[in-house]
């Protein structure tokens, strides 16, 4: 088994000021190689620190080091200069990279005004690399390093998650890389989605699979509440491909309601498909847009949204909707009579074919004995009349009634408009 | 200086599967003692990355160790054995909190209905701790600890941060750490939070401050970028106070217009205090809802929002809005004109005194060279006929307009209220 460490450098990560994307992000990367990520180290912006963690990562016997952060311009971006002394090899300038940046920074300093000279000076330490290494051309305007260490390759990388994950496919085809990688066996992956179903139901599911003989240990299965959803992530090397075929089987078989993919498509992405050539009409009382916004986050969905209207007051429903005033008064605002005719309001007035309306309680007030906080009325329709109407009582609290609100919206969006059950 | 690491452990953490909350948040907590905190290190469920990681951090020195998780009930949760052996101590019964713990789980058991001596048998486990140490109450099941062990103390969690968190108060009342910090000096605070200054600028105010004799090496500034705000941290020790006042005075003198916050009191926190007593109506294109779903996110804001049309479609905004189609045709659906006149509408149509509008192009696709992707167009208006309009370009991809939209409406939703100059 291949081991390997990563070396996250940054103050503000360490000091908790930003949460670190990077040390998870390669780590799922090194999984699919079949790489195992056995320590994720952050440190400041010391060079001791930094030097301290790339000899702890050697000792521990890792195989690749990888780090983040530290490649900038100014003299506290030292990580080059720590590696180089850590693999014992000295600084020199890659004369080709010094251009590759020249030509990059003239672009800059044309565009915001600043005096040439002086940023190509600054500049000149990103092009100093640790003789006999491997350069990588620079996303921004640092380069990346691949430096082999003795027994450990070490991945010099920048923090920025959006130069660092460009320049993990050029590493990666870096030589010693590949050689560390020849290595290791790949795995395959599949991802399954659910909704529905309590994280509890699938353990137990996985025992009984496991008592009709199947071979759990061959394979890696992680599942993962993630949002309101859970997902099921098996990894496995080629030997063990029929026992994750059976894994998948026991489970899809045992929860077929609650499965909305096989192969880790989003329900945002599920929804945007069936959604094409339909218009859509919504209306929001305690999700407060954020159903809106969820289906307004990919793009081209004003092919199929008209629109939505967020009706927080009663005569907002009433003006906007269409509601029959009376109607709220004798049912209450947040009832299956009012998420009705806030739906087909929402269809009338929107002149679509799909409407979906959600009124509740978010809490934290608002909530009586009969209709507690969390307590929110669905109504999922479409023009020829066929409806989806369901009030469950959502746990947690406002933020966790709020975003379940959303996601249940959509589930039932998919399931109106696939002609499949909901799970609830 | 007092030096601390944090251990944190969970394959989940370290395959990326969920990002670790615990590390940063315990950082912060030393942070407000005048703790420096030198490595967080992220470890899975194996005793020997655990024993390798505590090894590390004796060695670089650390006076403080904290560890979260590995509390449980389980046979891979290891954290008390592995620390009990770090610090050359045996592992023994602590009958007060057997009790404890068999208190609460009598309560799970009968609420779940599970068998009880199974239960009880299986955390058992968990009253085992280190001779010498000082066990801190469970919050769920498993007891914190307070480890001696030579140079270092150790303090260990558990991994829930909702279990973690409210047991930080008993750790750091627990002699053994009372006498490191001891030794510390707490640090002082403060947050400033500006918006429409680029980072630069504050650089170039820290440097003229500087260059009018303050000396920023007595205080620690960390300015961060946060979701298009800047959020701008100065802590320092008594001795210094002197001078992080000047560092407020300079930089809240150079950026009066940017500065919102004094006292890291948040955007949505102060509209939401601006808004008390009136009633608000907004009209969203590009950000989708996202600025009703932000104003809603707090509790309360029923009481000043009435609501949202989210209209995609033009046709939406003729119907719900009572834009005039000709005008849509004549100026285009983003224009200052169709602002106004979507601000206009939802202040009718709302009942309200208070309305914002938000149109605009969030891309990848729609622009033009003339009203380029992020080009978006902001009315906010009161009944009085007080007007803000604005018409930016906001670099990014599709969801930083959409985002930076929603905080731009807030933003002048605060100017209109308070009476204050956009800094855009």
């Amino acid at each position: 088994m291949i081991r390997a460490g990563i070396v996250v450098t940054g103050t503000e990560v360490l000091t908790g000021r930003i949460s670190d994307k990077n040390g998870p992000w390669v780590s799922e990367q090194l999984a699919a190689h079949g790489v195992e990520v056995a320590h994720i180290l952050i440190v400041g912006d010391r060079p001791e620190d930094l030097e301290a963690a790339l000899r702890f990562m050697a000792a521990e016997g890792m195989d690749l080091i990888v780090t983040s952060g530290g490649l900038g311009p100014t003299a506290d971006d030292l990580t080059a200069e720590v590696v180089a002394r850590f693999s014992g090899r000295e600084l020199v300038l890659d004369e080709e990279m010094l251009e590759k940046i020249a030509e990059i920074l003239r672009g800059f300093a044309k565009r915001f005004r600043l005096d040439e000279a002086a940023v190509l000076e600054a500049n000149r330490k990103q092009a100093m690399v640790p003789a006999g290494s491997v350069a990588l051309d620079p996303e921004g305007t640092a380069p990346g390093l691949v430096v082999p260490a003795g027994e450990q390759v070490v991945i010099v990388l920048p923090g920025p998650p959006r130069e660092l994950q460009p320049m993990w496919t050029a590493a990666l085809e870096a030589e010693p890389v590949r050689e560390v990688l020849a290595r290791s066996t790949p795995l395959r992956a599949y991802t399954l989605r659910m909704f529905g179903a309590p994280e509890s139901e699938i353990a137990k599911s996985l025992r009984e699979i496991e008592g009709d003989g199947v071979d759990l240990a061959a394979v890696e299965i992680t599942t993962c509440l993630r949002k309101g959803e859970i997902e099921i992530d098996v990894r496995y090397r080629d030997e063990a491909a029929a026992v994750a075929d059976k894994v998948r089987e026991g489970l899809v078989g045992r929860h077929r309601r609650e499965t909305f993919s096989l192969d880790g498509e989003t329900i945002d992405t599920q929804v945007a498909a069936l959604l094409r050539g339909h218009k859509l009409g919504l209306a929001e009382s305690c999700s407060g847009g954020l159903l809106a916004a969820r289906i307004t986050d990919l793009p081209g969905a004003s092919d199929y949204l008209n629109g939505s209207v967020v009706s927080y007051s009663n005569a907002a429903k009433a003006e906007l909707l269409g509601v029959d005033p009376g109607l709220i008064e004798a049912k209450g605002a947040v009832s299956p009579e009012v998420a009705e005719a806030m739906a087909i309001g929402a269809m009338e007035r929107f002149d679509a074919d799909v409407a979906v309306s959600i009124t509740g309680i978010a809490g934290p007030d608002g909530g009586s004995e009969e209709k507690p906080v969390g307590y929110v009325c669905f109504n999922a329709r479409l023009g020829d009349g066929t409806v989806i109407a369901r009030d469950p009582v959502i746990p947690g609290k406002r933020a966790d009634v709020r975003e379940r609100s959303a996601l249940i919206g959509m589930h039932l969006l998919r399931n109106l408009l696939s002609g499949s059950e909901p799970p609830l």
